[in-house]
C-alpha cells in the first residue's frame, strides 16, 4: 500500500511539483541523517527494505520543464510500475505518450531493475529517468549510480562492514548520495559519493571555465548547467594496501540559443605507501586495457596528464603512482566519449579490489604505520591546496562540505623535516614520487 | 683564533662579498641540517658554544649596497669586537667612520650583547646591524630575534626539551632561522620561525599587494622588497592546553624614486580545544592591555579583525577564540607603529605561558584527545585553504616549505559528519567558534 506525499517548492524560478510515494506499511526509518524529503528512506537496501516503494518525483533542473505532472501510479506489493503522470496533457499528447510508454516498457523496466541495486534512490526520480532514458544526462546518472553501488558492494564484501548512506539536497538544485564506511576492519575511511547538481553557474565558476578556453554565451548573464559525477577515496588501515581515488563526471551548459555544451572528465589513480611493482603493473595494465579499446593514445596521454595533475608542487612529489586523468573530453562524439567513460568506470573494481585482497594479511610495523601517516599528510596537502574539485566545492555556495572533505583520511601526520634514510623502502617510494615511472 | 672565508656571489644584480669569521679551534659541528654558508654553527647556544666566533658577513639586500668591504676584525678568546671593514674607503671616509664607530661604541656593544642571547646568529651580519642600528629594518630584525629567543626559552623551560635550530638561506635573497621542538614532554609540535628575505617582488605578489589597495611604482618593472617576521604555532599534547599562534612582520618596498613604502602586520590568537573562561579572559586581557597603551581603538578593532580573519568559511566556524590581528599598519608614524608592534611581541610569553602552566597536570580521556585531533584537522583546513601567509609562501619560489608548514600539527583527524552531543563540553566549544564572544 502506498500514500502520496506532494510537496511544492520553487527552484530555479520554475514551479516544482514534488511527488513521493511512500509506504504506509512496514518499518519507516526516521534517521535524522537523511534529508530525502523529510526522512524518506535512503541507505543500503533502500529498495528492498520495507514493504512498499519510495520514489521521490521532482520536476526540476530543466529535464521536463514544460510538463506539469500529476500522479498515476500502480503499486504492487514489493514492486512498482510507474505508468506516467498523464493529466495536464492534451488528448493528442496523452495518446502519443501512451504509445511511447508501451513501446519503451522493456527499457523502463530495465531502468527500474537497475535502480533496485543502487545504494539509494537516484537523485532524479525513476519515472523521469525512464522518460528521458535516451538523454546523455540520464545515461550518465545511471552509470554513476551503478559505479557507486558496484564499488561499495565490493568493498563491503572485503571489509565486512556496511556503508552509511546519506542522501542530501542542495538548496540551489540537485543533491547527492554519500556512502561512507569509517573505521572498518580493512578500511580506515572509505567514501563513495554521487552528486547530480544543477542551477546557474556562479560568476566564479564561469570565470574558471572561460580560463579553460570555454566560450560561454549566456542569456541575460545566466548559464544554466547540470553536473554529475561519482567520486571515491579509499584509505585502508594497513600501510601495504594503497589508497585509491577515482572520479568520473559529466557537465552540460545550456547556452543562449538553447544548444548544449557538454564534456566528460575523470580518472583513477593509486597512492601506495610502499612501492609494489606487481600492484603498479596490474593497476596501470587494467587501465591501459580499458583505454586501448577506445583509442591507442588515451592511455599514454591520460597517464601523463595524471602525473602532471596529481603533483604536489611545493613538495616536488606526485601524490601517488598515478593512473589516468582527463578533462574537457568532448569528442570524438558524445556516444564515443560516454562509451570510454563507461569502460573506465567499470574498471574501478578490477583495478583495486584484487590489490586489497592480496595485502589483506600483510603484517606491518609501527614505523611503517608512521610513514603511512606522513604520506596521508601529503594527501591532505594535495587535496586542500591543489585539487580543483575540492577548491571548486569549497567555493561553491550550497556545497555539502562533509561530502567534499570525505576524501581526507581519518588520521594524518606532519613531521618536521621528515626524510627517510637512504636505501630504505620509504626512500624508494619517495624516489618514485619524485620521478614518475612508466609501469606498462 | 679565527680564519677568514670569503665567498663571492651575485645577488639581485649586485656584487656581493661574503665574509665569514670562523673558528679554527674548538669543536665544529658538521650538522648537514644547517645551511649557514657550509655548516657554520647555528642552534641553541650558538654564541657560547665553541671557543671562537662565527659571524657571516654579507652585503646584500640594499642595506649597504654602495660599499665594498674588507676585513678588519679583532677576535679575543670567547668574544669579538668587530671594528669595521675599512679598506676600499677613501682616507676621508675612513676618518669619518672611525669617529662614528667610537661614538656608537655603546650602541654597538648593546647589539652584540643582545645577539648573544639569540637562538642563532641573526640573518643580517652583526656588524651590518651595528652600522645601521637606526634603521627600521634593523630594529625590527632585532625585535623578531629577541621574540624568538624569549619564547623558545620560556617553552624549553616548561617542556624540559630543547628546540632544534635550523638556519636556512633563500637562493633569491635572505633566509631564516627555524626553531622546532617536536614530540616534547608538553608540546607535540612547537615551532618558532624567523625570516628576513629580500629581492624583487614576483608579479603574483605585486598583484596581491595591489589588490590590497597599494599603489606600487616600480622601476623597469622591478620592485625591490625587504620582508621580515617572527611567527610561531605551538601544539601541546594535552587537550586542555590550547594551541597558540602569533606572527609579527614588517615589509618595505623601494619605489622607482628611491622612497620606501612600509607597513607592519601581526597578531596573536588562541585555539583551545575546550572553553576555559579564565584562560580566555587572561589571554584577551593581556592583549588589550598591550594595545590600550597605544590606542584605545586598537584592541576592539583588531579583535574583530582577528575573528574575521581566522574564519573557516566552509565550516562556518572561527579557528579558535581569537585575539588580535592587523595588517597594512603604516601609521600614525613609523616610530609609533613599531612601538605598538614591540608591545605586542613582548606579550606573547605572558599571554600564553601562564595558561600552559595552569593546565600542565590536567588529566584527559581518549575521547577528549579525539576531539582535540578533530579540532587539529580544522586547524589544518584553515592553514592550507585560507591562511594568506601559507598561500603566499607556497606560491613563492625559493620558500622553505618545512618552515611554512611547520604550523601543521604532528597529528590530525577527520571524522565524517562529526557533531558533538548536545550539551557536551565539545558542543560548548563549537558554539563559541560559531558565535565569537567578547571576552574582556
Amino acid at each position: 500500500m502506498a500514500a502520496v506525499v506532494l510537496c511544492g517548492s520553487n527552484r530555479m524560478g520554475r514551479s516544482v511539483a514534488r511527488l513521493c510515494l511512500v509506504s504506509t506499511k512496514g518499518t519507516r526509518r526516521t534517521d535524522s541523517r537523511l534529508s530525502c524529503c523529510s526522512g524518506h528512506q535512503a541507505g543500503p537496501g533502500w529498495y528492498s527494505r520495507g514493504t512498499g516503494v519510495r520514489f521521490a518525483s521532482r520536476l526540476a533542473g530543466g529535464r521536463t520543464a514544460d510538463a506539469s505532472y500529476r500522479k498515476n501510479a500502480l503499486v504492487a506489493a514489493g514492486a512498482a510500475v510507474v505508468a506516467g503522470f498523464m493529466a495536464g496533457f492534451s488528448h493528442f499528447q496523452r495518446a502519443e505518450m501512451a504509445t511511447r510508454i508501451v513501446k519503451d516498457e522493456d527499457g523502463d523496466r530495465e531502468i527500474l531493475e537497475k535502480c533496485k541495486g543502487f545504494m539509494s534512490a537516484p537523485m532524479t526520480d525513476v519515472e523521469v529517468l525512464q522518460q528521458t532514458k535516451g538523454e546523455m544526462s540520464t545515461r550518465m546518472e545511471m552509470l554513476i549510480m551503478e559505479t557507486q553501488a558496484a564499488f561499495c558492494r565490493a568493498l563491503e564484501e572485503v571489509d565486512g562492514g556496511k556503508f552509511r548512506v546519506d542522501r542530501w539536497e542542495r538548496k540551489e538544485g540537485g543533491g547527492g548520495i554519500s556512502c561512507v564506511l569509517q573505521d572498518g576492519k580493512v578500511f580506515e575511511k572509505a567514501g563513495v559519493n554521487v552528486s547530480v547538481v544543477y542551477g546557474n553557474l556562479t560568476e566564479e565558476a564561469a570565470k574558471q571555465m572561460r580560463s579553460r578556453g570555454k566560450v560561454l554565451k549566456g542569456k541575460d548573464g545566466k548559464l544554466p548547467f547540470r553536473a554529475m559525477g561519482v567520486s571515491s577515496v579509499i584509505h585502508p588501515h594497513n600501510p601495504h594496501i594503497p589508497t585509491v581515488h577515482f572520479n568520473y563526471r559529466y557537465f552540460e551548459i545550456e547556452e543562449a540559443d538553447g544548444s548544449k555544451q557538454w564534456w566528460f572528465g575523470g580518472g583513477t589513480d593509486l597512492t601506495p605507501v610502499y612501492v609494489d611493482q606487481d600492484d603498479a603493473v596490474h593497476f596501470h595494465g587494467t587501465l591501459k586495457e580499458a583505454c586501448d579499446k577506445h583509442h591507442p593514445q588515451y592511455y599514454p596521454d591520460y597517464k601523463k596528464w595524471c602525473d602532471r595533475y596529481f603533483y604536489i608542487r611545493h613538495r616536488g612529489e606526485t601524490r601517488g603512482i598515478g593512473g589516468i586523468f582527463f578533462d574537457d573530453l568532448d569528442g570524438p562524439s558524445q556516444e564515443e566519449a560516454f562509451n570510454f567513460v563507461e569502460s573506465c568506470a567499470r574498471t574501478v573494481v578490477p583495478c583495486y579490489v584484487p590489490i586489497v585482497h592480496k595485502h589483506l594479511k600483510d603484517s606491518f610495523s609501527s614505523d611503517q604505520k608512521d610513514w603511512q601517516q606522513v604520506r596521508r599528510g601529503r594527501y591532505v596537502e594535495f587535496n586542500l591546496v591543489y585539487d580543483r574539485g575540492v577548491k571548486f566545492g569549497l567555493a561553491t555556495p550550497g556545497s555539502r562540505i562533509e561530502s567534499i572533505l570525505m576524501s581526507l583520511p581519518l588520521t594524518a601526520r606532519w613531521e618536521y623535516m621528515h626524510e627517510p634514510p637512504k636505501g630504505s623502502q620509504e626512500a624508494e617510494m619517495l624516489n618514485v614520487l619524485r620521478n614518475p615511472k612508466d609501469w606498462v
